[in-house]
């Protein structure tokens, strides 16, 4: 039996009572030097080691309590046999509850190509007083709709849930990815506000409120603000929330969201999608050789629909030519909902796109196509598996007369508040693109998740009262 | 002379008159390929090149114009000869407003160890047809205190102005370095949410909204949230916007900022203290290493007073006897303002920590010190040069009764909307630290800015009406 001190282990006691007071200047005494996943890789067994983690789960069988450690890196089986570690330490374990935090010592010991401990102390950090139904560290189904209110409702809770945590490791993944491609290609990253003084774009899912009795919103697309930027800049990115306060039941809306925005000067319509199609496959062939794991937890392989480019591409009139021979009435001029996106979708087997969506249905600064003024100069990108709309590009407008038609048009004409954007257009205006593309969407597409919900830490939805 | 398409030089046309339609799938198309840091270094001068930028300046000496062309790399001469160029080029140039965009073609010269174009066609994609005072690319004293009013009234036109560029290009540099340091160091990023159901920390300057008839906040610090991750992720960073809604006239606050905040499980002070050091000392490196330029522009040097670890501490106990000690009236639980950390601070030639801030003004999830419970397990860290509180870290609480304490003392207990952080120290909760720092005070402090508003692209303050 490895020597174990009997008084350290000796109850419940506060951690404090026996962490390493670190002497100044000495450096880092952070407790916890060893993790589950690199005990699991040593070939060093027989060696003490000291792993700090929390119970996933305890079995008792007769003289042999086993308790499953868990840490943020996986899940090591730790040994306490009667009369092989004190018996204080045997009835410990024995009472741990699930979820309590532990500090386990003993012998590293092979189990086939596994790892365990045979422990011979114990200290329990906080034994749990409280339960979740079902455990949160359980194999759960977790997007089993029957159990969604209980997933929802204890959010907190449930990031300790290895589905849960899988995804947001992937979501880490890719948000360092698409940080990293934008800074290799010369971008900027121009963080522009949340509070602003006009809604952006769409009037009525603006979140309005007053500061020291200014009347303001919640940034519903930092566009207005790149479009400004690319004129120093050139090339600028952003990720940051951005807020839709509308009514959904949609899979794929949240009322605040994380948005990847881009504007580029001197380019066009071609080259935004030229360069979204390269994001997209970068992005989709590092998750692939990086995420795996995370996805094989979730029991998931990561889409690769997207590393192939160019994709295929549509005019928003072919898509209504097409829906209307599959039989469905369809508008033109109106928006394509998720049934026609995933009609239009079984055609292909990448990401395609939807070239010149109508001007009735898109935002006030994007460009009329001259060959077709019913249409703008504008593409939406609807992913594979019926996934629906990934993101939307579009080219900018230059002109100032082309501007005023479209503000007034809008209702916007003559509104101080857009003033600052007729400015732009008479001050050394040029050409320029941007594009806009939910994180969450394109984790969900990516790791094939249910709704948009599960790819956020703490999902703010319209319809669920905002807590914690 | 150069030969020059007369056709193409005829006019201020728009630029999609003669852009190069692409034709899919071709690849990218961007028009612009040369950029002026470009051209400066090539050594095959008499090529033929051709730019796209912005009128800086312009010089009319007879038969000569002058024009600086300015894009986000530098900026580049360019002679327009009477005799070289055809008449209508070189009365295009003549009449060329600042800032108006503009595709030069010529031929590249040396002129010194830099370069020039000898200009044969000119195309004027924008005439801009207002003017800003002072010009936005002249080389203005950006902090002068006679023309604050006209630059943040103007911010959109102002992210032109070189020194503006080079600041927003600074924060570009140190935001990818702090993603770069936490991701090395094993941290995920966390993204917690901006809409919260309690004001965190500070109940006055929460910012309040309602969103579907439920009241709600801007949040303040993402600490709680945090919190519960480090419970399942043990290292865990975020990098987002936090809201105050406090009215200051101090020149270290917004309304809106960046808020680098980071959280770790199985740790205390010492750790924090160390780890936040460590991630300074990388900055402060890494910034000199490749930033210097960028503070050349700003007549400016990286402030490197934090590089060397560890940093001096005092106590606030210390800290109040030596303000005593130098005639200031101070009494011990107050918090110590701007004069009073510059004061102390002309004790150090580092940053320097002030350990064991009262529990008076520390929000409640702050450990108590068992040694003396009028102070917390708490450290701020104040910069040199009179710059002020950088940062704070803490250890949290793990106690239940101790959280109770707390949450009685600032009249929270009961209140059923921070059951959730009460649940925390019921499930398994260990020792566990904390820091926070916002991203445009390090800015401002490592290349001496005057104003936090200077550091970020679009400043919110809350005396300021915010607009655009």
């Amino acid at each position: 039996m490895p020597l174990c001190d009997l008084e350290q282990s000796a109850g419940g006691k506060s951690i404090r009572n026996y962490s390493v007071e670190s002497v100044f200047p000495g450096g880092s005494s952070i407790m916890k030097k060893q993790y589950v996943s690199d005990l699991h890789q040593r070939l060093d067994v027989d060696q003490n080691v000291v792993l700090y983690g929390w119970v996933k789960a305890r079995r008792i069988h007769g003289r042999i309590v086993f308790i499953d450690v868990v840490d943020s890196t996986g899940t090591i089986q730790a040994v306490f046999e009667k009369g092989q570690c004190p018996d204080v330490v045997f009835v410990m374990a024995k009472g741990l509850t699930l979820e309590s935090s532990v500090k386990v010592q003993g012998q590293l010991r092979a189990r086939g190509i596994q790892r365990e401990i045979v422990a011979c102390c114990l200290d329990v950090i906080s034994q749990a007083s409280i339960a979740v139904d079902p455990h949160v560290r359980d194999p759960i189904d977790i997007f089993d709709p029957a159990i969604q209110e209980q997933l929802l409702g204890h959010r907190h809770f449930y990031l300790r849930n290895e589905k849960v945590m899988a995804i947001l490791k992937f979501r880490h993944l890719l948000m360092g990815l698409v940080h990293q491609w934008f800074r290799s290609q010369g971008y900027t990253e121009i963080t522009a506000p949340v509070l602003t003084a006009v809604p952006l774009y769409d009037d009525r899912s603006a979140i309005g409120l007053t500061v020291d009795n200014q009347s303001i919103f919640l940034t519903q697309c930092v566009g207005f603000y790149l479009e400004w930027a690319v004129h120093a800049f050139e090339k600028v990115y952003n990720i940051g929330p951005s807020f839709r306060g509308e009514e959904s039941r949609s899979k794929r809306h949240l009322m605040e969201y994380w948005h990847i925005k881009a504007e580029m000067a001197f380019a066009d319509l071609e080259d935004v999608i030229a360069t979204v199609e390269s994001l997209i496959s970068f992005v989709s062939v590092a998750c692939h050789e990086q995420g795996g794991d995370l996805a094989k937890t979730l029991g998931r392989s990561i889409c690769r629909d997207g590393v192939s480019t160019p994709y295929p591409r549509i005019t928003y009139a072919e898509a209504v030519e097409s829906l209307k021979r599959d039989g469905v009435d369809f508008q033109f001029g109106k928006s394509l909902g998720s049934d026609e996106e995933e009609l239009l979708s079984r055609q292909f087997k990448q990401p395609f796109w939807i070239v010149g969506v109508p001007r009735t249905i898109e935002p006030f600064p994007y460009v009329v196509d001259p060959n077709d003024p019913r249409v703008t100069r504008t593409a939406d990108l609807i992913a594979t598996n019926g996934y629906g709309e990934l993101l939307g590009v579009a080219e900018k407008i230059q002109d100032l007369s082309m501007l005023d038609e479209r503000l007034a048009e809008k209702g916007k004409l003559g509104n101080p508040l857009y003033e600052w954007m007729r400015d732009l257009r008479k001050f050394g205006c040029v050409p320029h693109v941007g594009f806009g593309l939910g994180v969450e969407r394109f984790i969900r597409w990516l790791i094939d998740i249910p709704h948009v919900r599960d790819t956020i830490p703490f999902p703010r939805t319209f319809r669920r009262k905002i807590f914690p």
